[in-house]
């Protein structure tokens, strides 16, 4: 009798947390959901517009006179919102291009023109004196001259096709199209590979009229458009190269730059198709795989060129002061856990859509919080709103305040809530799976501004629309919930997760919005106006999303973190590298089999240069016990803490001890040496891929030892994550007791 | 004891079988290989490379001087090697143009070019009084004026994509680019749609500079080439569209052409890209959907047009002679047991490769068996070489032919060896799978020219290197045995096997080939020798593959048919189609869930037209278990047949009766009734699809019905298939009880 009432208990309990918000006790839900509501009907799209129009209206990249500018007007904004803000300045390394030479010899000669024209549909365009040109940021000095060869993406299977087709770099500049990794991969395999120099060109089948209209008649690169870009070796580690690991403040030390592990040694330029098309005419060799052909009239070949190419690059390398906004409102009842909530405001140029759309989102947001606290609300926890400087060349703004506060932070920290550019479409989050509950409860709740559905429902849409199978289609349609991604790189949250373990995320809106302005001069207030997100109500979408989600974090009684979630997505990925492990153990093995039996060079045109492969060691089977063993633990470990929780979302006791233990329990996911090679890099189960810059790699030690075949240490990395994620669950546990506590 | 004994001997049979040749006894497979080793050694690659630029040296569609001239110069070949031989004409209607106009009005006029240039590099390309112009064979007349819509490959599945978009071609002429079908399904399913004008044109993509450098620098088409072609609706019946299912004989009764059910509507031309840049880039409307791109530089919309585009046809609706050259050796045993082996002669212009390269190796082939004839060798069969006229406009020589002999054939043609375009490259078979084993034993016997492996390894190592998984990979290597393909259409086989139950096969080389010059002017002895087989060599290897195949179903002591490899091959196909039934229900249950949650219309751009599809049908559960049953069945039968015949492969009597039973049993897998709509395609188990006119469509009846939700008609079609294939299954039985007999 006893035992049916209990589950009875149990099963109310579940029903009024289903039917409330995580983290909220009944009565205090309530309160939040007024108090969102009120808070959405401050949110203007006038705003928005206005202030993407004021951000943008001039260049502002870190160290210009409008990036300052814009710094202090936002700090006065959050001043005159009531916050407490002030300028946090940190001085970073900031090369910009002084001498920016690209031309072919031979007989064909060709100069290029490296700049984007003005155009009279695009209100800003003509700034020329304060726009940035087109370069590759951190881009050493240089003055080559060589052959080219077109090596695709540049990543390192382009460079495993290219030794089949008995064609070295070495000595020569590669060209590599953009796309199929993070632009900076593709300089540092290329110099890897031997070569003396590198140009990226925007093809346009990945960025050009093959995509859609043109700039100005669509929103498209038009030929003369050209990607400017970061090619620090950020998967080394972020920031000021020069003061790795802590604030670049004006007194602290810096190393020379000659030690600086993540800065290139070959010069690099981007340029656009129009600059790109004559160098790719002039390749000779092999005509390029038909993956790597792109858009342009023209037959793609391998090279290498005759003509000899040289490109020559000279840079300042000053030091710029990046300026933070930093704006906070004390907790009532905790005010040393902190909720923390940014964007960065330099742009490469004018930055209308990256990123200011995201940061007049926030500024919006913390608007709304303000007009909030007018009517008497107050949050409970720290809110710390950001705008960060300098993080286009490499996070700087925010990893030298991340590395100068380590201390506080590791121990307040409560969360940190990333946006950037922001556009019409869909919602998109990425971030630490303790958060996905949370998080897929907002998306629910905020209306997709075209639809009249939730921002749920039209994601989940989507995703069934554009799932390839009846059978996947089948299960996201059956989804109940959100699911988030995981975080790689490309934005400030990186120094947050995954230096310092602060769970975190990344969220924004777009599927709608495509276009080729990304870090051109024509990330305009036009293009934004005409193409993005033409009525802001997008950007309004993610006031109310971030907004709630910094409301939530900064008012539940206990907080909003749910391990369930985080278990099975760890879960699956240690499937993925089981799994990974099978696939390369049965694809090396038949891969064996066709180079002893010369199957590759019986395939091939006997007419033309081939290369057959080695033979590669076999897969070892590696141990994978201890790990599945901590996954089955950690199971157990959420299962119960999230019964725990549904029956007594608030204990009478300990709720800060609590609190705090749930917060930090994603610092337990980092080891102190960090990912070989990457010591910055702390957390295990989120890092940007090595060779994939960007992109995330999950259970990023395993994954990759075993992607390179490093058996040796891809055993030592099992060992390492069963440790993080022991000592994960120990916390949890400790979590559970205090919640069994009545 | 006895049955130990009786097993060694099926042991020892097997093994002696498995080490000699399908069909022949140890003795007469001794005779065999020596004489088709001596058969090799006639062969001359300056034979092939003299019939090759002698026979394209002008101009020879069928009607044409010099294609009359070549019918006789092969005829004196033939007889000049001793076979008896004459030229067969049948009295062809056969269209060619008068009046040709597509002009796109507007404010940007543009008038096609539709001619391809001279070049100096190209020494035939200048008999521009001969050649017959850029067309498409069997457009009606025709004037038509209209907004233009681009409908991509113009296949079904475009036109419900077009429907999403809200896009009608009722009243419009389409532009479809050539590829995803053969070319006779364009203007067929755009008139079914409404349209009444079809333009179609020859992307860069699939066929221009994005494959490689273009001719005369490469092999590929340059922007003024295109694709002549016939677009008579051949899935209905190939031949003479006035004389169906009977030979178009001088004095044969013509129907009406109007009543002609396979002659199209509305007008169509091919083009070239130079001719429909313009076109494309007048079009409006929404960005075509990313795969219908191609690689013109620009952006693909769908449309419409504003600018109206003119297309003004009128051809000479004349009768030309058709001259099929007949070669008879007559058989020494089984003078009525017919081994045909064909190639068409007549080309659209020149035609070097297409279809000369594949005459040429025939040519050698029957030269050499009368080099062989010379030393005493003779076949037991009646072997009948043919080179047919007209298989360009729609397999007009061989269907004539195949249908003014029906009576004849169905009692005598063991079966049928066709060959057409022949390039340098790997084998590749299509047939009949009672052929299937035979062909792999020929395929281990004859060396690849370039590699020194047999052109089976050669094949299998670039299956394999292709295959896109390890696991498909792995399974290809472990093959021991060629399979090969079925039978659509597109050459002369489609008469004698759709439509008469001959066995048949299509062999060829090719793959390393590629090129532009298909059906142009370019298509040219300068163009074969240098990019096709510039050593002719892939010429005698196509002599030695089909003159083993000759030599072998000439020779055999009983005809090499096997049908363990048939049984397994439908079986495959049964699993197919029950398969597709299961993808189709999963499908359709959830597409109607997508419909219904309106999950199509939220993933939708608002602000972009778009018409969510209706609910479908339910897919109902149809009985395949008398189908199931039927090829459960052929398997014991097909097995015990193995069995035997590995003991006995010939038995003392019944000899003849045995083989006439073998190879008529291809005629049990005949319907009388012929598929739905196209009573003159008999074949239950192989036709060409009524939507992918050359791309064969297996067990067509039921694959078909069930593609178009036709329930009732799959399950009638099942039935039908049951029934042909328990005739089969008799047929094999009674070959069985004859073996048996000792």
């Amino acid at each position: 009798m006893k035992h049916i009432l209990l589950s009875a208990l149990f099963f109310l309990a579940h029903l009024s947390y289903s039917q409330s918000i995580l983290g909220f006790q009944p009565q205090s839900a309530q309160e939040q959901k007024l108090a969102e509501q009120k808070f959405d009907s401050y949110l203007t799209t006038r705003n928005i517009d206005d202030w993407i129009k004021h951000l943008s209206a001039r260049p502002h990249h870190v160290g210009s006179p409008y990036g300052k500018a814009n710094a202090e007007f936002m700090r006065d904004l959050f001043k005159s919102w009531g916050y407490d803000a002030e300028i946090e300045t940190y001085y970073v390394l900031f090369p910009t291009p002084k001498i920016r030479l690209l031309e072919l010899q031979g007989s064909s000669p060709y100069k290029a023109r490296l700049e984007e024209p003005v155009l009279k549909e695009d209100g800003t365009s003509n700034q020329k004196s304060e726009q940035l040109p087109v370069y590759n940021c951190w881009s050493p000095d240089g003055d080559v001259t060589g052959e080219l060869v077109f090596v695709n993406y540049g990543v390192p299977d382009d460079y495993l096709q290219l030794e089949r087709m008995g064609i070295d770099v070495k000595g020569k500049i590669v060209i590599a199209k953009y796309g199929g990794s993070w632009r900076g991969i593709k300089p540092k395999v290329a110099q890897e590979h031997g070569a003396i120099g590198c140009i990226i060109y925007s093809d346009p089948q990945g960025d050009g009229y093959f995509q859609g209209d043109v700039y100005p008649k669509g929103a498209f690169k038009n030929q003369y458009g050209a990607q400017r870009g970061s090619v620090l070796d950020m998967p080394i580690y972020p920031g000021d190269p020069l003061t790795p690991n802590y604030g670049s403040t004006k007194e602290a030390k810096r190393i020379d730059r000659k030690d600086a592990t993540n800065l290139l040694k070959i010069p690099v330029i981007p340029i656009s198709y129009s600059d790109a098309q004559p160098l790719l005419q002039a390749l000779g060799g092999p005509v390029a795989p038909e993956k790597w052909r792109g858009a342009l009239p023209i037959t793609y070949h391998v090279g290498p060129s005759t003509a000899k190419v040289r490109l020559k690059l000279e840079f300042n390398w000053d030091t710029k002061p990046a300026h933070n906004v930093i704006a906070k409102v004390r907790g009532t009842q905790f005010q040393d856990e902190w909720i923390i909530r940014g964007n960065h405001h330099d742009a490469w140029v004018n930055g209308a859509n990256d990123p200011v759309s995201g940061m007049a989102a926030l500024l919006e947001e913390a608007r709304g919080l303000s007009e909030l606290m007018k009517t008497g609300w107050r949050p409970k926890r720290t809110i710390i709103y950001c705008a960060w400087d300098a993080e286009e060349p490499s996070l700087m703004g925010s990893t030298e305040w991340v590395e100068d506060h380590w201390d506080e932070l590791a121990d307040k920290a409560v969360a940190y809530i990333n946006s950037d550019s922001n556009g019409r479409g869909f919602l998109d989050v990425d971030g630490s799976h303790t958060l996905e509950t949370m998080m897929a409860e907002i998306a629910k709740e905020v209306m997709d501004p075209q639809t009249g559905v939730n921002v749920f429902e039209r994601r989940k849409s989507a995703d069934a629309a554009g799932a390839a199978s009846a059978k996947s289609k089948k299960e996201i349609l059956a989804k109940k919930n959100m699911s988030i991604g995981a975080l790689g790189s490309g934005s400030d949250y990186s120094p947050f997760i995954q230096h310092l373990g602060i769970a975190s995320l990344n969220i924004g809106f777009g599927g709608e919005d495509a276009g080729g302005e990304y870090h051109s001069i024509y990330d305009s207030y036009d293009h934004y106006k005409r193409f993005k997100d033409p009525k802001f109500e997008y950007g309004v979408a993610l006031a109310k999303t971030a907004g709630r989600t910094t409301m939530r974090l900064a008012n539940a009684d206990v907080l909003p973190f749910d391990f369930k979630a985080f278990q099975k997505t760890v879960g699956t990925y240690l499937n993925e590298v089981t799994a990974l492990l099978e696939t390369m153990r049965e694809s090396t093995e038949v891969e064996n089999q066709m180079i002893s039996e010369k199957r590759y060079v019986l395939a091939k045109d006997p007419t033309e240069k081939y290369v057959p492969p080695a033979a590669k060691e076999a897969v070892p089977f590696l141990n994978f016990s201890s790990l599945q063993n901590a996954v089955a633990n950690l199971e157990k470990t959420a299962a119960t803490f999230a019964d725990l929780y549904a029956a007594n979302p608030k204990p009478n006791t300990n709720v800060a001890n609590l609190n705090k233990l749930l917060y930090q329990s994603e610092r337990k996911l980092l080891t102190e040496a960090g990912l070989p090679r990457r010591s910055w890099y702390k957390h295990t189960i989120y890092a940007p891929g090595f060779y994939t810059g960007y992109g995330v790699k999950t259970l990023p030690g395993i994954r990759e030892a075993i992607e390179q075949r490093n058996w040796k240490e891809a055993q030592e990395q099992i060992d390492i994550v069963t440790n993080t994620l022991t000592k994960f669950s120990i916390q949890v546990d400790m979590v559970n007791k205090i919640l069994m506590m009545r």
